[in-house]
């Protein structure tokens, strides 16, 4: 056996073989493994200026400041003013990398010092790459449970009292996955609070930003003081549905920035250089993303009036994201429902427990990884006939 | 101060800042910060296949199995046995990155469990990422020096003499980046009991495997027992001219594939969908890459006649790779001459400290990295004349 970091032994990801039994010919996933947003995917004049790059030559290293093409650069600077209220300094503030992975991954491991017990919050049910992040790195996950009842909102004396000499940043999924919850200006205010008085820095993944539902969104480092303690991560694949350009993007404190420089270059080097014109262009013209917001508000009321009313179900309204976090656990496990749906439905959903343990009694259904409404519809109605069978075998009527 | 890994404040790139000073008119830079190969650069073939990538719509997120493409699977598997010599199955072996110093920062990284002491061994003067990303890992860089009296070439008792119980793997880059060295098969036999009898991984950087001169070039993981130990790491940036396109590719050990597969998922994700089909494109017709060989062959053989001829220089043939490790030891340390160069001829090379305080004396010519070969022999035909100039003013007739 080679004699390798024994913790890496231990990193997992979903298995997906459940899936693989599943007819080819019936089989629709809304897992979200596969792909995101409406066929055709992208509009013309996104593929257009990746098209017009490669013809120009854009196929270069590209080593402008912050791994950034000037165009990118200006369109991200424009995107983050308008959308998200920060003002950005791109020679000093702005990172591009090629995933928000890679962002989340640096964001986590530039806080702690592997392997001399640096703690880091996350909160749960939530998303399971974080908490994998911290585990691969060498520091120690601290589980922050957040609860139904509250709409799995953040409960600042759950944090604060997990709060060590060890705790080095807090992981923000906002709008969060898989709860679909969008955090308030209040409970952020909280959350401030306490980072500013711990000297602590906050992660935060904003790559559902886009699809929030009738109430604010409020960009963390937007907040008093946030600015100088916050590594804000930002994707395109759900926001714009660049899933397989690779470009993302890092808005982080101006004391970070030129450590965080050559650490990307040491680990990865620059993101795809005609992909960067394509992302901007994208940006530059983002009516086509918020067309698919309000798809993903119509997926998202009709499928949460029929999945709330099946007998023993709870599934709530998400007021961010594009998946339901659903609540399963009167008719069985996670495992029990989810592999049910698989065989008697042929739907395949994501099981709670990929999102932690606290997960359990949940499935994730994600309404926005199927690419037509027809099939959105079938799936649905497979679900609702299925799931209301297996209510009544339970006895839930 | 935010309270972060403290070590990560030591992590440094080279600096760029003495170029800033060169005329935007008359400056050529060989520093290999800019591009490669010859402009235009990449033939109709690659820019069409990626084109049409995105006009069939592939730019989902590329989840195969090892992140591979199934084009991109197929045009490896065939390099990797016609090329390289190794049968490769890629549901078991193969690996898509988006970048090859990704795939040594994941290969280093596997070996060793940081601060606690382990040691990887870095063969000096060598490339700075690969010991940057050692300190940036959290292991110890164990330098061991190779001299240009043997052209560079592995000291196998120097080798085996810093191994301790501590020691995890061997960073090897072949044909070396900057000496040029191509390790011959014997001293690669060496390597490999040594690796045996201590149970230690090779991680090896094939980066420039293409650009090799006149002699043969040996896959390290072909050979008897190294597959099983050997993390290989391949570009398409030298190899195949695709610097903008981001796409690497690794082949490990069966042992590992299953520990590095959600690893890189966490760490990172799959690779650019469009940029994989462009890439498959390229290897399935390298004949483009193959005549730049011929190409950097004609500029090494008249750059090397000019500048060995310069009093006080050695630059001799390189084996391998585009660019000239050369000893200007005589006329003064790196920093002085490199900053003569820039001052008086308005040509930029690279400092050879950049490459390790070893590397002191040294400067590292790249002449892959210029557009045409009128400005190539420009760049040549200045270094003569201010070089000579320097030699005079040192007293070097």
């Amino acid at each position: 056996m080679l004699n390798i970091d024994p913790s890496w032994r231990h990193i997992v990801s979903p298995d997906f073989t459940p899936y693989d039994s599943m007819d080819p010919e019936r089989k629709i996933l809304l897992t979200g493994a596969d792909l995101f947003f409406p066929e055709p995917c992208l509009p013309s004049h996104v593929i257009d200026a990746t098209k017009h790059a490669l013809d120009e030559g854009r196929t270069h290293y590209s080593l402008a400041n912050g791994y950034a093409e000037p165009e990118l650069r200006e369109a991200l600077v424009h995107k983050l003013k308008t959308f998200n209220g920060l003002d950005v300094d791109p020679e000093t503030e702005l990172l591009v990398v090629p995933s928000s992975a890679m962002g989340l991954y640096l964001g986590i491991r530039i806080c702690v010092t592997p392997n001399q017990g640096d703690e880091v919050l996350n909160i749960e049910p939530g998303f399971s790459e974080n908490i994998n992040d911290v585990l691969q790195i060498g520091a120690i996950n601290v589980p922050v449970p957040v609860r139904e009842e509250t709409g799995f909102h953040l409960d600042l004396d759950a944090i604060e009292s997990r709060i060590t000499e060890h705790t080095r940043c807090i992981v923000l999924t906002n709008p969060n996955n898989p709860t679909g919850t969008v955090y308030d200006r209040e409970e952020l205010l909280g959350l401030a609070d306490i980072l500013e008085r711990h000297n602590l820095i906050a992660v935060v993944d904003q790559d559902f930003e886009r699809q929030v539902y009738d109430k604010e969104y409020v960009t963390f480092a937007t907040l008093d003081g946030m600015r100088e303690r916050t590594i804000s991560v930002f994707g395109t694949s759900k926001d714009m549905g660049l899933t397989g350009y690779r470009v993302a993007y890092m808005v982080v404190p101006k004391e970070l920035f030129p450590i965080l420089k050559p650490a990307i270059f040491n680990m990865h080097g620059p993101t795809n250089t005609f992909a960067q014109i394509g992302a901007a262009a994208a940006f530059n013209d983002p009516q086509y993303a918020n067309d698919w917001v309000e798809l993903m508000r119509s997926r998202r009321e009709r499928g949460q009036r029929i999945l709330d009313d099946i007998p023993g179900i709870s599934c709530p309204l998400p007021e961010g994201g594009f998946y339901f976090w659903m609540n399963v656990s009167r008719l069985g496990t996670s495992e029990e429902v989810r592999d049910w749906l698989i065989k008697d439905a042929q739907v395949g959903v994501g099981l709670g427990t990929w999102f932690t343990p606290l997960g359990e009694g949940f499935l994730r259904v994600m309404y926005g990884a199927v690419p037509s409404e027809a099939l959105y519809d079938e799936a649905l109605r497979r679900m609702d006939t299925s799931l209301r069978k297996l209510a009544t075998i339970k006895g839930i009527a």
